[in-house]
């Protein structure tokens, strides 16, 4: 605790992680604008959409028109702040570079029951997969971000080798990944497990400059983890404005890190992470009231009580 | 992190600090068997009610018999688990010593706002309260638990000095009360904050030997603060079955540490508590059954779906 770093990035979720979550299909136009307000309260990245295949996940059929829209907006605003796109597949790669994304998200498991399960192939096959997309996106100029799932558990193999995570890392690393988030999706890690997991990803590549994690809130430990990592010096932290989302395709992998939470805990202790905490809470209480979607954040529900003139959003 | 305890005593206060918030009575058979229930799953201290005037929190009339049913269970099991009761002026001692109370506990605030609020008195006024409820149940032979509200953070004076907390925690002390419990009434505090306080504290006498940490996860930060406390040598930590309660007097101190992630955090972490966690969550479920109480712990609602045979109780 008393090694906090003085400047935290936050990679923003919500968006795509939170609202792909979502059963119920949501407007593109709100899509839009929650990005657009997540950007304005300073944000330093926002992951718009995925392009996965629509029938895979009806939510993400307007990802073209989501990744363009905003891509615009921040062109207009000339910002410096990320707009990534997640990208599973060659294919989806073609759609990003249509749009002008500047970066993408790859996505593979450490665990081969996840490959098979979300991947549909294994191990070996996730590698020749994503490898290519993370290839020519490079030569396109592109900045690849690559998750890595189940670091910390897995719902089929429960516990995971560390090798198993280097193995993984490190292919994405030599493949020329700029960023790897490592993904506890099913919220089974403790602080001492996080630390000697980074520990041993050191030795696989795995530095703060190029290092990002990603928890989890479904046993209450995401807060804590995330202390955890910036004591092994990670500062590159995922959330979800209102802790909205999870992955669909893995049992239990609900309640991401909210983004309120995390900011509270950061902000509190004079970490800057250059982010407008009330902005957030706006913008989830917008979403939430135009959306009936419940945030499972409790700095938000806290805050959003707190703050002058915004309501609780969100249906009962 | 590196320095984990090998071993933490959870305090339980759930069926005193969770079930005086709920403005739906409970029945008096329903708080004998969860109270047994928690007891049963290891937990080495239950706080079992609270004998405040039944008028102040009518969900606490039935103290006495309570208190009676829990203390000969406890008798019969010849257990050294500790029953203590919450016990607010000579009147509540002389109802906790007739029910053959062995343990009270007395509750101040580290500030003048809260100590008017909930006590309507002054900081001098609590002390002149308590301080003969101690001497007397000292004398009596009973042990005596004493709580310190707001000590990081006060709702109407916002952050609270570390030498307020100080001046009450050693008048306390010196009093001859033997454990102090340090609370975040409203759920603010963050880990540095934690552990800066807790520093300041030894010097009052706030030894790991004497001293217990209440958490509410009200900003989601309740799991971060424990393992913050923990580097610190604290071991006393309280917690609430499901996540239930807070303080009805005290605004926006929703959501106590949760048993069960706190469980979840130690036993993940080879930290001993000597706890069955699935007798817990049954505990939490069959309670949320019985009375539509809806628990709020992170951990509870992924175990409870996990454990087989348990299905995630109360209403929606």
């Amino acid at each position: 605790m008393s090694i906090l770093p003085a400047e935290v990035t936050i990679y923003e979720v919500g968006p795509r992680d939170g609202l792909q979550n979502e059963s119920r299909l949501i407007d593109t136009s709100i899509k839009i604008e929650f990005i657009t307000k997540l950007l304005a309260a300073g944000l330093p990245a926002v992951e718009a959409t995925s392009f996965v295949h629509p029938q895979r996940v009806p939510q993400l059929a307007d990802a073209d028109e989501v990744a363009a829209a905003v891509l615009s907006y921040a062109a207009r605003e000339a910002t410096t702040q990320r707009v990534p796109v997640l990208v599973p597949n060659e294919r989806g790669l073609d759609r990003a570079i249509a749009v002008g994304a500047h970066e993408i998200a790859v996505f593979v498991s450490a665990t081969e029951s996840f490959a098979q399960a979300n991947l549909g192939t294994s191990l070996t096959g996730q590698m020749s997969m994503v490898t290519p997309v993370i290839l020519r996106a490079l030569a396109e100029g592109l900045r690849v971000r690559a998750y890595v799932s189940m670091c910390w558990g897995d719902p089929w193999e429960g516990a995971v080798a560390h090798s198993a995570v280097q193995d993984v890392a490190s292919q994405l690393l030599s493949a020329g990944a700029h960023e790897i988030s490592l993904g506890d999706t099913i919220g089974v890690a403790t602080a001492s497990e996080v630390q000697t997991m980074l520990r041993s990803l050191r030795s696989a590549g795995c530095q703060p400059h190029n290092t990002a994690v990603h928890f989890h809130d479904t046993y209450g430990q995401a807060t804590a983890n995330v202390l955890a990592a910036l004591e092994e010096e990670i500062t590159i932290i995922d959330s979800s404005a209102g802790g909205l989302g999870g992955c669909p395709f893995a049992m239990s992998a609900t309640g991401n890190l909210a983004t309120e939470d995390i900011l509270w805990c950061l902000h509190q202790q004079g970490v800057r992470t250059g982010v407008n905490l009330e902005a957030v809470v706006a913008a989830t209480t917008w979403l939430s009231q135009e959306t009936g979607l419940q945030p499972q954040s409790r700095a938000y529900v806290a805050l959003s009580h707190r703050f002058q003139g915004i309501s609780p959003g969100g249906a009962a």
